[in-house]
């Protein structure tokens, strides 16, 4: 049965920049799974519609469609338990919900303030309206207002990834020696900053810049050869 | 051979207040392991430095002396490798470090600033001294100015501790359907605070205070049985 993915997609097909899409393309190649993604856009949901979901990262495989990138991760090592693990055991599953807790509650939150008026210019032109118009319903204020501060922001960020930095301290990955699907899943969150924005996250000395780059060179570098600003 | 460990008390010798060593105390009943604690204060750098250290939590194992709660807990899980597990596999002990990371850089900091102006009224006369001027010297300014605003302090640390209540939703501690070491390491901050202060960290509909209780259960009781304030 081939595996199929809906994968959130810019104006250049190439240019796939969900965060979350990322977390699941990067356990799929953990995995050793062939995948054909399918380029998505904001407004195509009667593609998904028809599969019953409503967001990507949408997993088709055989007759079974899995949504949510957490779900699918747990698919994945469930269903291909010969492949690497993505969790290294029962603990790591577990303590892998914190760490994908702490990227959606801290991380992408922290990023979304420094880039997203970046976003509508790498969008199809289809989908500019909606997600200005839908983004901006969220933060109530226009995208430029959101990131205006950003210079200053950047350094409240930054502080933000300190447990991040004081792990790799003891440890080249969240997984340990060699990573697991926790560094995908804050992986995800740089992937879709650098294939969105050319505003620079981290400080070029900063131990997260150098972790970036070891996941970067994952998987053949897998990551890298996407369409991105660095 | 007998474990013994060094363990901060207050006036009280049965106040046992150090979130560091409330991480070992809780790693050591998981182990099903007996051990002596021994009351030690502050200004009692001498009976460390007889072992060849300068802080508590400190470990006596035989003629080993184990100090650092982290380095503590590997040595539990190596040495006494037929217990339950403190970390759950390999995947969780990499990402028990994560967790340890965020207890020390965001959980700690944050619960100082809320009750670090309380803990000199219950501390062995002897420690008063030395810890006003030390912390007040680490904060630069005095401890009740550190925690003046702590009604609006708390409402920051309460947000920070988002990570932690999006897991809950889904499972009941960080290790899963049952707690690991992980779930130690960010209990000794809460019972830390429980212990020094009345001053409420938590409200009373939020998960974590849920699970706080769930931990406060485990090993007959251990945490709840010492002098606290709530």
């Amino acid at each position: 049965m081939t595996l199929q993915l809906f994968d959130l997609a810019g104006a250049d097909p190439a240019r796939r920049f969900s965060p979350y899409c990322w977390r699941v393309r990067m356990a799929l190649a953990a995995k050793g799974l062939a995948v054909e993604t399918l380029p998505w856009r904001f407004t195509e949901g009667a593609r998904l519609a028809a599969h019953g979901a409503e967001k990507v990262p949408l997993l088709l495989h055989g007759d079974r469609a899995i949504a949510d990138s957490w779900t699918i991760a747990e698919y994945l090592e469930d269903r291909f338990p010969d492949g690497p693990s993505l969790f290294g055991g029962d603990g790591g599953r577990a303590l892998a919900r914190f760490v994908n807790a702490w990227a959606d509650s801290v991380q992408i939150p922290g990023i979304v303030r420094l880039v997203v008026a970046d976003i509508p210019a790498v969008l199809d032109p289809a989908d500019v309206a909606y997600f200005r118009t839908s983004r901006e319903a969220r933060f109530g204020q226009t995208l430029e207002a959101v990131q205006a501060d950003r210079v200053a922001q950047v350094e409240v960020f930054r502080r933000s990834l300190l447990p991040l930095r004081l792990m790799l301290r003891a440890q080249p990955f969240l997984g340990g020696a060699a990573p697991l699907h926790a560094d995908s899943i804050v992986f995800g969150g740089f992937q879709w900053a650098r294939c969105v924005s050319p505003f620079p996250l981290l400080a070029a000395d900063d131990p997260v810049a150098a972790w970036r780059q070891r996941m970067l060179d994952l998987h053949g570098g897998l990551a890298r050869q996407v369409p991105a600003f660095d």
